[in-house]
């Protein structure tokens, strides 16, 4: 065993430049506390740079510095879905460990990658992948190993987060504070994977398998953007004590007493929750995860979700994690699960096959808006046709008429089954005196 | 190897119960996640418990519990300085790993508990000693070890943090609030440890540590109480924008390019935070931690920090890691620390002896109130003395007299050495204009 931990980095971007001067920064540091020196031998690059230090060769053959003698540990930050997966692929099989921050290729491709490196023995590590800086994926695989898992909810995207914090303080609308967020820098030129929830969706499909100890299912993650949320609807939900957060939430559900209900929700919508949670504090570009365990009851972890030193910050922790892997002689020790943290924090002959709710059988309580021409009695067509549905109403704001003869009605629904909210929803839409669709905006009072 | 671990509790009160409730409630998640048994064999009561499984030895000799040969792990929860130190140095001694709560014990012996423990090649574990159910110790020692930490804030002791939380939400007086916290169970019949925030410092002491790699030193921890804290300066505070919090710290002071004024701060004491800051949300018995370190930033950890269920998961989480010790064939191996994590997150030689600052030589911003006669000039004095000592003044506010001819004026200053504040009061005191000592209280923007 030699002394010294190298390092290969694929890809100099802003993480893979972050990390270069992380270990710049923290030799020392690192260092004290792993007692190994910790060291960049080889960076996968296309185009070469002058500002690297001249001992650390750069190829531009990834391939090549994958799979390299003189490397114990890949980090692979050059993104996508394609390349990325080779890389990493190659690497495992040629019995180095990996670390990636990459969300997009693990949510969609993370069963295979784990089953790959499981049979040659190495680890991929992807603290980074989830929240940033954030140690959510330590914290549910290791802190929380003990507790069951009831639910998460968490703010895992940073540009929404932004988006939905400048709306609310500022009174500015979604397409102007998009603007904004992409000139910062927060937001791509294209921004579907923020504003459409998909990154929020990647993130969530990792941290509901290690919460719950199910294979990854991206695929069934039901997945609202926050493109259709208004400045009326922001404004009305703080009037009634609530704050309209894009939030993913896994949660497990028992299915009260009948198995064909019983599953796993996994989704990711904007969401009305209570002011005075803290998670409703959480603003700009930060992100938060909350979970709700047995018997700890509710922990929260909030810092930044992205950026170079937060990222960084992410990879080395795993890196710190490997160096300790890479110190235990029988670390090569086939089939032996008991001395590592399985990549999804269950032994893999033990993941369930607990299914994954459909859309139409999740339950949440409801923000809904209904337009109605104010005549007498609309208010009790629409209460009317909730209870009958078995809808129970929290809180009824009625606002003075906006346009000539119409009112908004606004109605706070305890949870109640999507499919039954569907229905009362139609009913609504067809009575006379309503003028417009019914808007509808989930709502969780985060106990 | 045997399939299961075999876990001795010493103590049965809140904690201990906890911990059996856990794993019995839990017992499909432990093995689903570690792939062992996780089974308790012998617990050490003084007191025979006709509620537990007649499966496992319930010993009153404490001692030959702690080195039973059917025993992996010994789990310490009986709490105490003597007895406890006893048991745990005894099952070091028998090449048992410990699991404690004792943040006590630990900020008071630790230095020599941890060198014992690394001469018989055992670890002693002990998330569960700060922060209760928050995985603050692992956060710190694993998830931020790439990181240089800069300084660390915490709400770490639940009782004052429900009489702060308390004295603002509802106007109440600091005694009423305690005597509501010893009836709720919250507080201690003697509610000194928490009041005086001696139960904050020992774990601002061990937090202290893993921030900065420096060993254990709880007698250097400058510490305040909250009896002294009134209605009166709470409400002040929310009127200037702050919010008073019973806070640890723990902070890296370079010494502005003075090298005797370099060094750590340890200090527990009331404090003014600004209002939108997260911290000043965590209410009641939740405790907090946040964290600045470089390259990641600012990162808050968030929970309950005492009671059966929050404590219960802290010491299984810590027996999880080590269930992966015990797996590991080489953790016998003399001298090699790299595969596991240092106690005190750094490697022993590593460890650095930067000194603790004095109180006199701490740097914060300062609240003062002063009471002064009505009188022409008495504003002039006040700033002309703060001027002169080199105190900028943040903000100023001068309330109407509440007394015939007396006004309360409240100062808030920019950060300023003790030793510097200290001459100014005393001048200020000295003032004929002045008619009572000058209340203080520090104040931080955490920014």
């Amino acid at each position: 065993m030699s002394n010294s931990i190298k390092l290969a980095i694929l890809g100099l971007g802003t993480v893979g430049t972050g990390v270069v001067d992380l270990i710049n920064d923290n030799l020392d540091e690192l260092k004290r506390r792993s007692g190994r020196d910790i060291i960049i031998t080889e960076v996968g690059t296309r185009r070469h740079r002058d500002d690297i230090d001249p001992n650390i060769v750069q190829n531009s053959d990834l391939m090549a510095t994958a799979a390299s003698d003189d490397v114990d540990i890949v980090i692979e930050v050059i993104g996508g879905t394609t390349l990325a997966k080779d890389l990493i692929m190659h690497a495992i099989k040629n019995g180095k460990h990996v670390v990636t921050a990459n969300k997009a290729l693990l949510a969609e491709h993370g069963n295979e990658i784990f089953a790959f490196a499981e049979e040659h023995n190495v680890h991929v590590a992807y603290e980074a992948a989830v929240a940033g800086g954030i140690p959510i994926i330590k914290v549910m695989r290791e802190a929380l190993a003990a507790n069951k898992v009831e639910w998460l909810a968490g703010i895992i995207n940073g540009t929404g987060n932004f988006i939905m914090t400048e709306m609310r303080d500022k009174g500015r609308s979604f397409d102007d504070v998009l603007s904004e967020a992409q000139e910062l820098g927060y937001a791509e030129a294209d921004p579907t994977f923020d504003v459409e929830g998909i990154d929020a969706a990647h993130k969530l499909a990792l941290l509901a398998s290690i919460a719950f100890g199910t294979p990854l299912q991206f695929d069934k993650v039901y997945c609202e953007g926050i493109t259709g949320i208004t400045l009326q609807d922001v404004n009305y939900a703080e009037e009634l004590g609530y704050r309209i957060k894009h939030l993913g939430f896994a949660v497990r559900r028992d299915g009260a007493g009948n198995d064909s209900d019983a599953g796993i929700e996994l989704r990711v919508h904007p969401t009305l929750i209570p002011q005075d949670a803290l998670l409703a504090s959480v603003n700009g570009v930060k992100n938060a995860v909350l979970v709700n365990s047995h018997p700890l009851g509710q922990t929260l972890y909030c810092g930044d979700g992205a950026g170079a030193g937060a990222t960084a910050s992410a990879v080395m922790a795993d890196v710190m994690d490997l160096v300790r892997v890479l110190g235990s002689k029988n670390s090569t020790d086939q089939n032996n699960h008991s001395h590592h943290v399985p990549h999804l924090a269950f032994i893999p002959d033990q993941l369930s096959d607990t299914p994954i709710l459909r859309a139409e059988q999740m339950t949440t309580g409801y923000y809904l808006r209904v337009h109605a021409y104010d005549s007498p009695g609309v208010l009790a067509d629409i209460t009317r046709i909730l209870s009958d549905s078995g809808i129970n109403i929290d809180a009824i704001l009625q606002k003075p008429a906006h346009k000539v003869g119409q009112v908004p009605v606004i109605i706070l629904t305890l949870p109640v089954v999507e499919s039954q909210m569907n229905l009362a929803i139609k009913e609504i839409e067809e009575l006379d005196t309503i003028t417009d669709k019914v808007v509808r905006i989930r709502l969780d009072e985060l106990a």
